[in-house]
Order: structure tokens, then sequence, then C-alpha cells
């Protein structure tokens, strides 16, 4: 099982989320986080110089068995981007195990 | 060691406090969560259509050594249940390293 | 890839991050937290009884290539401690894949 984290445009994710329920992702989390986006590279984009740093963002985290992982990351990249600078990222990581506590049930089936 | 994620319903928050603290574990990090949970499946529960969209969560992020995964996971799915419909999920995955702050100190040692 | 997970103390941010922005970590997220310290150690410290309950705490989540994981956790370390009990945790695991929504690119080159 994998867990997708995706940083988004607050303002995307209503956008994000309906592409996710099309696919049949029913399930996730999100909460607001600040972001501090990469500076470094000046946030010069088509020669204006642009401050990503107020952005607000959401995270969600999304947890699918292995042959959900590349349609939810194709659908959060195709719905979550605007083209400008400071659309978010996406990471992915691996998950041993999961639980449903209404029934205590563990496996992959329970993310169905 | 391992990451235990819990996500509850806040309004269990404390009973799986109390029980985390019965079996020794008393430190983790707590934030409130938005939860999408599984509509596909219709949430009906018992003949009666039931909508968990607005039920307010609490997302629980727990580090512990290997030897106290088992217990953490069943207190948590037995303190956390109602039997109905949205009682949440639990997930866990690796963690490689734990650090101390205070004293620098890593390793499992740092979490008792 | 690495995720560095720091949950430290509130007043501690700025610190942190400026020593970050100084060795050329510019992006990460955070959000805050409430935190349960390990109070089974009953936080006496010189002889003082201390509760760290109320601490406020900020949760970092940092990716960042591997070669920047050990200059990343030493930097927190040093810029997040005050020496009082209650300074804060690091957690290290392990990132499959990341993205740039943007561009759709993924790889350890997205974290530069
Ligand atoms: N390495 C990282 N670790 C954790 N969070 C990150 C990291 N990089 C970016 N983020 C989060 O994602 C948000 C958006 O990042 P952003 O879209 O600016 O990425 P980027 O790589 O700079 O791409 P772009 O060039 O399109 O701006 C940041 O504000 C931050 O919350
Ligand atoms: N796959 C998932 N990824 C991330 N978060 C999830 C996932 N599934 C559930 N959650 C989180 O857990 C919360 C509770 O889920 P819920 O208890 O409804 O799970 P369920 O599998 O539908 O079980 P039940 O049949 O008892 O409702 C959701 O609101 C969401 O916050
Ligand atoms: N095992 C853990 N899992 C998840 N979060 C933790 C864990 N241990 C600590 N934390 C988080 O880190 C915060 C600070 O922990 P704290 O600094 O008190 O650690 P400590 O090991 O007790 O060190 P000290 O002896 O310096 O107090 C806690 O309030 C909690 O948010
Ligand atoms: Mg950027
Ligand atoms: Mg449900
Ligand atoms: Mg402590």
């Amino acid at each position: 099982m994998k867990k997708i984290e995706a940083i988004i445009r607050k303002s995307k994710y209503r956008v994000v989320k309906d592409a996710l329920h099309e696919i049949g992702v029913n399930f996730f989390s999100y909460w607001d986080v600040t972001g501090i986006g990469n500076e470094k590279q000046g946030h010069v984009y088509r020669g204006v110089s642009y401050s990503t740093s107020d952005i607000q963002r959401r995270h969600l985290s999304i947890v699918v068995n292995d042959d959900f992982e590349e349609i939810t990351i194709q659908t959060i990249l195709k719905s979550a981007a605007t083209g400008e600078v400071g659309d978010g990222k996406i990471f992915v990581s691996d998950i041993n195990e999961t639980y449903r506590i209404r029934t205590g049930d563990k496996g992959g089936d329970t993310l169905r």
C-alpha cells in the first residue's frame, strides 16, 4: 500500500477532490498547511519575480492499494496544475498495514 | 521503529488517550483533520443511509519501537471503536531514525 | 529521498527556518500540532517538576535528497534546542518518489 501526500493550492481543492472521486478515490484526509517554497530559485517566472510564500496550501493524505498509485498521481497532477510556479508537490511512501477501526479488519481490502 | 497514524473520531480522543496512557504510550502528536469517507459504499448502515462526511476527525501520530506496535494498534482499535460506520482508520509505516532534540541522542531509546 | 519530520517548539520556528535557509533548505511545509510529552518520565528537570503538556508545537515536514539528510538533521538539532525538557523530536523515513505538480517532473531533481 502507498501513501500519496499532495500539497496543493487550496483554491484547487474542489477540482482535485472531484477528479479523485471520478476515479473512485473517495477516501482521504486533509488539513491546511503553510508552505515554504523554493525561494532559492527566486520565483522568477516568465521574467516576473513572484512570491509563493503566501499561497495557502492544503495537505491531502491518501492511502491506496499499489494498483491505484499511478492513476491517483496522474489525476492529481492533471487536476491540481495551473502552470504557474507554486502548484505544489506530491510525495509517495510505503504503508505497511492499514486497519478499519469499526471492524478491526486489516489489509488492502479496507481501502476499497 | 514504526509510525502509527490513527484517524479517529474527535469525540473518542480522551478515551483513546487514556487507553494509550495505560499501556505506557505517553508521547504523541495530534491535529484535527477533515476526513473524506468512503462515499462509494453509500454509507448505508443497518438499512439507514448515513453521511460521515462531516464527522470531525483527529489525526494521531505515534512513533513507537517495534515491540510496541501490536499493543498500540490493539489499544486504539478497542478504545476508538463505536461500531458505527466512520470510526476511522489506522496506518502503519516504517521510521528509520528518531532523535531527541534536547540531547541530540538518536535511536529507539529516545522513545522510552 | 527522505522525509524529515521535526516537532519543535513554536517559539523556535523562526530560528530553525533561518538555519535551514542558510544550508539551502528552502522548501518545506509546517502546521501546528498539540504534543503529548513523555509524562511517564515525570518531567522532573534539575529537581523541578515540569509540565510540557501545554507547549505549543510546530510540525515541519521536509523532503530532501539523501545527501541532505545529515546536514538537515544536524541543523535542526542545533537550532531547535534550548536544553530544557520538551525541545521536541525528529523522525526520519523513506520517500519513494516526488513530483512537481507544475511540470509533472519526478525524481530528486524536483527537490533542488
Ligand atoms: N522538499 C519539500 N519538502 C516538503 N514540502 C515541500 C517541499 N517542496 C515543496 N514543498 C511544499 O509544496 C509547496 C509548493 O511547492 P512549489 O509548488 O513551490 O514547488 P516547486 O518545486 O518550487 O515548484 P515550482 O517551480 O512550480 O514553484 C511548498 O509551499 C511546500 O509546502
Ligand atoms: N484510504 C484512506 N486514506 C487516507 N485517509 C483515509 C482513508 N480512508 C479513510 N481515511 C480517513 O479515515 C476517516 C474515517 O474513515 P472511515 O471510518 O469512514 O473508514 P471506512 O473504511 O469507510 O470504514 P467504515 O465502513 O466503518 O465507515 C476518513 O474520514 C478519512 O479521514
Ligand atoms: N514517540 C513520539 N511519537 C510522536 N510524537 C512524539 C513522540 N515523542 C514526542 N513526540 C512529540 O514531540 C513533542 C516533544 O517531545 P519531547 O521534547 O518532550 O520529547 P522527550 O523525548 O520527552 O524529550 P525531553 O526529555 O527533552 O522532554 C511531544 O510533545 C510530541 O508532540
Ligand atoms: Mg516554488
Ligand atoms: Mg466510512
Ligand atoms: Mg518530554
